[in-house]
């Protein structure tokens, strides 16, 4: 039962034609196309604005105040990967920073989720690695305790295997489960190509009201204009 | 007593001309000059940096995750109004995005402020349609329960009536009563001019203990240097 | 006993040449350098990006929703000094605008770190008069209660007696006291010296787990691939 | 504008019949009855359990960190009054305890709704004199800024009137307007009478899906049962 | 993908044997026999004390505001079932009274854990129905939108499958996977057991630095004596 | 700098009698007898109502998630004494339960105020083991990571010593420097002998606006009746 103490090195990665061009769509349509779910909670914030990414789960579990697992970690790392880390218990300290940052991106990593703490934001920034936290904190950590590295986690109210599709922008982070990647990809694709039309309809001085045919319903439940 | 279900269609809104110098002061200003009321939660931020607005307020009452009501306000959309939205319950959904945003600049809408989240923000900030919000959120609401339109809300801690003045900048929102727009207007102009001498004193090193002759109360009021 | 209306006006500064020095490392260097100690909450944040300070403490008490103190500090200021506020009870208010910055700058401060709101922020980051608060707020203050300056305070979360060294950057804010000034200094400078051959390594693809030899001590530890 | 340094004394307090009345039917019910509006904030919790009480508000609007206009308060209450206390900052002082609970006791107040700080909340329990309160808190206040008594506050989220009816027992707080007393009352017994024959239906098992004949509805709204 | 408006009528409950025993040895313990997992957040607090259950996990996910699919779940539930609520967006309304406790109390349910709000407390301790919750809240709830039961859902942090077994007491709640309800249980006996004779010790003075034998390690970790 | 490994065996506790008798006046009084300083944060909250305790602190610090510490905590242990625990990084993990509660009271120990979560809270209260903590969570802890006991350390905001002296009742927890405890205890009598008397006078309907003759300087200040 105990998750502690364990790396799973062979894990099944979501497609990745699919993981590429969900990124393209941005997590509110990636949220939408799913039907609404997969959202993390809305204290996670990009570091830096103006970053998007998708890439596949790679998942990390720590004990608070400790990062030891983040080296252990980064070895299993394959190019497309985003860090996940979540805590054994709610935590602020900052578990990473731009040497982490620096061996993650040497091996292909594409971003981190951390459902804590991380620091030297402002390096971060200058190399362009994506992060999205809880916090900004310069708090360290020490290398004492095991985790586990690609169990399933929670992170930030949600829950993520390793290999899970990870879409993260400025709207916030959302988690596609891997075997739905390609179906989404089909939903994202068709939410966003009608949405094209209704923006230049919608500039144009159309109400909503007469594009979504809402009157009679509004009526039926009862809207008074007074 | 129910408040849902309804739509004002007649506001009074604040006269246009005060309205329209009151953004030339900031919400600093305005709020002090109304003798520092007004100021609605800390919690509502920009989604962006740099906007300043003062506007007329639409007010728009949701149900939790249903925005619904959105389309039925943006018909009652006159040019300088400025929407404001609050839920009957705390909420932190993405209730607003590019789309509705694209709908409300067609009507001459100036700016959302929402007790609750946006998403699309990037496009939001590119649009310059300037927000502000408790939260950014990409989770999407359905249409299912009806709203209200105009009536009197309670946004971040404040009570807004339809028609009231809302002035926002970077340091957060405030609203000023409709009947009191010219009133404020002119105390803020007059707190204003005191302010660019003061600067100009300061800057040379003048002390505020000296310039506003604060000493001797001080010793009145036992102040020890020690 | 109590602390209030109190100005002390000859403190022990910590040791110029070091607290100028210190900038140059950055609070995650600085706080692991003292033993992982030393930072202030995280809610502390900077209200414009991209600002490096270090300075001495100036340390002012307040009573909430009272400014009053501020003009007594600012005549104690010495070029270098960092003004560092606290509250008697938590507040957000805004005590601290645009003018008041004008008023220290005058004197040679170098920034404000404040565990309450401040306003003015647009101004504030045009002057580059960088700021580190608990909040952003327009919400005026009063000038009727007695605090103190130059007291030991304690200011989000940290202890902090005028005279220690303040550093803050986009990470967040720590304090070094002023006796280890000289000793933080030097283990700071030997820590980062470090820094840049790791981060070359790292940036080679060279793991942490060869680089820190801590593959055996994981083994131990019951570290299981699976 | 400036709300503050007033007391009106001659307020236009609800119906004492109705109010009397409200108590019994507890603030769950009496929201309902007006149409699910009206609720304080959840925080808003009694200091001990099982109390409730109706009556009229007094309010009084305070400077944070400062008590004074408690007393000019007391003075102005009536037989049946509830004190409703605000502060034009949020604050978590201790602006009440057993000495003014004392005070206010002797006047005929039947309880006090904070949205702030209390202490002394053994003693209170002991008198038997209701709080509900956003926090307990010992920190003292000071008697040095005015305030005022009867003005229109925001308390907790709500918009309250000196004079509105308010309800409060063990599920939190809720204010009738005083022009609403009346219609509230007779709403509040009818859903009453209509409660206590759903409950012994319930009792005996029947479904509310067969009670409110729900079945069709749920059909018709695309329930699937799998 | 969308999980809503979907019952699953047939789940796989744990088994009822170990469930009823699992009551016995209460949170603490059956989450250190998980190897320290499975607690919810600690805001899940119970309404009342001294109340302690086990029963197997009834899910239902509403929409925020909404709570007709509660009569949806009362229909599904079987004696020894507990409530297990989470709703798609963070939401504090009050979900549950007195009322639907009396039709879940015939039906054989034993408790509810709510990611939300509930009223009417002082009747649901007078009933014992227990009910762990995040917030007490007479704000009540629409029934518009359908949601769904016995699907997986997220609640304050767990990942919660219908089936699973539920523990809860004033320490928190936690929740065992139904197919390690056995081994959990067994793991908490073996626990439990031990507990008794140390608790005899410590009573008597002996210090748990010779009863775990940990002053080699202390040393040998390096601490120091001054 | 490091205050991590360290045990201080000597420390100067603050005088017995003192100690004894400050138990007598609470919280409230003691710390206005101090001038309204030394509270602890108002989340600090008694696990059950009712108690009152004084003692001299035994300041233990933690590593997050590892309460090995708390074992060579008590042995250092004096009757009389009172453990004050602080973790490096805020945390809410259960960090003690009913068998350290035993081994505590074994050594003559009056309770427990920590700035993180505890657990067993019904057999703490069971066995009249007094706990203000921050949170109540039965999440474990590991026992790894070295922490001090007896330096100073920050918790719940206040920055506590080894031998201060700790009042905790209903109304919070406050901290008494241990060299102002004479005079403490003498100003908290001092100050209680004059609540008695005016406890009756107001209980007559005395108005504090005369006993305390506030009336003039109300004027003075500008208060207006309308």
């Amino acid at each position: 039962m105990n998750n502690m103490g364990k790396v799973k090195r062979n894990i099944h990665r979501a497609d990745k034609t699919a993981v590429e061009r969900l990124a393209k769509y941005g997590v509110a349509t990636v949220h939408e196309a799913m039907g609404r779910v997969g959202m993390l909670h809305t204290y996670m914030r990009p570091v830096y604005p103006g970053a998007r990414v998708s890439g596949t789960a790679l998942t990390v579990l720590l004990h608070p105040g400790d990062n030891w697992m983040l080296h252990v970690a980064i070895e299993q790392i394959q190019a497309g990967d985003i860090l996940v880390l979540g805590t054994t218990e709610p935590s602020d300290a900052g578990y990473f920073g731009d040497l982490l940052a620096t061996s993650a991106m040497a091996r292909g990593c594409r971003g981190l989720i951390i459902d804590a703490g991380v620091r030297d934001v402002r390096d971060l920034e200058k190399m362009g690695f994506p992060v999205w936290s809880k916090a900004i904190c310069a708090q360290g950590t020490v290398k004492e305790v095991l985790g586990s590295v690609n169990v399933p986690i929670l992170c930030a109210g949600a829950a993520i295997d390793a290999g899970d599709v990870i879409v993260a922008d400025d709207d916030g982070v959302c988690v596609v489960k891997h075997s739905d990647a390609a179906d989404v990809l089909a939903a994202a694709q068709k939410r966003s190509a009608n949405e094209g039309d209704k923006r230049a309809r919608f500039a144009q001085g159309e109400l909503g009201l007469d594009m979504y045919d809402m009157r009679g319903r509004l009526k039926t439940e009862g809207l008074k204009y007074v």
